[in-house]
């Protein structure tokens, strides 16, 4: 039941000697989501330990080449891979466009169907759901149409404290009700709550992306109590004007948005070529909000269960 | 007076934990020249110490992906970079369509012009010239139309024997005729020619690029005495039957390829991902054309001046 983000790429628009533009991946119950595919994303997936062929759906922010460069590559290298399931991507339009170009030129006979799903990256909208997760959309604020994606771990299913079917000498039928949410009603007539015999074995978990943006109070208000936030930091506190301007975060401005969602923690990424040494950044994030981490490529963060 | 070649990529199709596809920069008196682009060329370039910027002109053989996929986000952080020099880009049809549908979509406000330059894949033609190096194109045998690419430096400019100087007391004004290659009247009325002032500092050197392709006798008849020469080697020699459906070349081609051009020296690359050891390609080859080495990212291979 793992929930945990594998860092494929931390850089902003120029990548640097160790920093691959934007691309994570997201476990959940060992369905993995692919969130931005910046250039190099298939070599990194293979890099890290992580089959290209597991990518389930693919989720894309916005149509900024260092956000999207990789995804292209992918596509052909899942065919080459001999893939049949059909691989949905969550993006704004145009990116129906740009892949029919790219299924024009390069991919006139994959294997697989690339099916988008258009983003209204204006809206907070449902857009992927099975019996383990629901994955959202997170308007944000940059020079283009952004969405964030938020990744909502689904209420695990109740389990059935042993003592108590030792106690009431509940039956398989009884345990399985009992499970479905139902009281029990016992050979003596005896009616036990349900909440008597059952308990949820964890909370549900989540995580969120924000990438790009500037600090969005709307994003933060949708993000509300999130296990982990990811938002990017491009520039130091003091280039505030900076990152305004180009629609983009300091580190004060993702330490902010981490104590408004009350994140239990704060990674952030898509750091500026200019910072060589990561360092201060991580600093100026941790000194308003301590549990801050630098989403450095190859890195795995995981959410542990809690009861 | 540099000529060397570095290597940036040297998978196939699919690339591996450790290599790249295609992509070489050959550097010809510090004019820098990219070979193929597949993906991740912009931070191999930055890998190895290459300025991106410095690039002068780009020589695509052919619009498969792994060839090319790395030229739009090279294009766009160039871009970034401030890059000024309108950039070349030497390429088959229909280069131009992707290049439009390129600019229209990620780099629509670019500070400089990308020109294509179109390749008919089917003609052996001088494409660039200037007063160092003739590139021209070699007609390829693979599943689409492509090209290889021929580095050619010019003949260098006589040099005038220190002795002979000194021998007939040559002025300033005779030194710079006879280096212009006029024979020289002493006062004496002595005629003395060219040939016995004046030697080619060095023979003009020279480098073709082969890939992707079958064996062709006829790339090799216009490459003939090359100092150096890259050729494919895809697959081992037992997959000489796959090898020619695909569209590419054994070990034993590309050393034959070397031997029928009587060339230097091979480097051989564009290596199947199923290969994880290359040495025993390497064997082969050796075994075959014993000047044989492996174009492994990173390396760079150098020409030296033989007079």
């Amino acid at each position: 039941m793992s929930f945990k983000v594998t860092i494929l790429g931390s850089a902003s628009a120029k990548p640097t000697y160790n920093r691959h533009p934007s691309g994570q991946v997201v476990n959940i119950h060992e369905q993995h989501y692919l969130v931005d595919a910046g250039e190099g994303v298939q070599q990194q997936l293979i890099k890290y330990g992580i089959n290209p062929l597991k990518i389930r759906e693919v989720f894309i922010t916005h149509l900024h080449g260092d956000h999207l460069y990789g995804l292209f590559p992918l596509i052909s290298t899942l065919g080459l891979y001999g893939r049949k399931t059909p691989l949905k991507v969550y993006a704004p339009a145009p990116f129906g466009e740009l892949l029919e170009n790219h299924l024009k030129y390069f991919d006139k006979e994959l294997p697989y169907e690339v099916i988008w799903v258009e983003v209204d990256t204006t809206k907070h909208t449902l857009l992927s759901e099975n019996r383990t997760v629901e994955v959202w959309s997170i308007p944000l604020r940059h020079r283009v149409p952004c969405a964030g994606y938020l990744f909502r771990e689904k209420e695990p299913g109740l389990n059935v404290e042993k003592f108590k079917i030792a106690k009431y000498n509940l039956s398989i039928a009884q345990i399985t009700a009992a499970k479905r949410g139902e009281d029990i009603w016992l050979e003596s007539g005896e009616q036990i709550p349900n909440s008597e015999l059952t308990y949820r074995p964890y909370a549900p978990r989540s995580y969120a992306y924000l990438s790009d943006t500037n600090y969005s109070g709307k994003a933060v208000a949708l993000t509300k109590g999130i296990d982990m936030l990811y938002h990017e930091a491009t520039y130091a506190a003091a280039e505030q004007r900076t990152a305004k301007d180009r629609g983009h975060a300091t580190t004060a401005d993702a330490a902010k948005a981490a104590i408004n969602t009350e994140a239990k923690r704060l990674l952030i990424g898509h750091f500026s070529a200019r910072y060589k040494d990561l360092e201060p950044l991580l600093t100026e994030c941790r000194e308003r909000f301590p549990e801050s981490y630098l989403a450095l490529e190859g890195e795995t963060f995981t959410i542990e269960k809690e009861r």
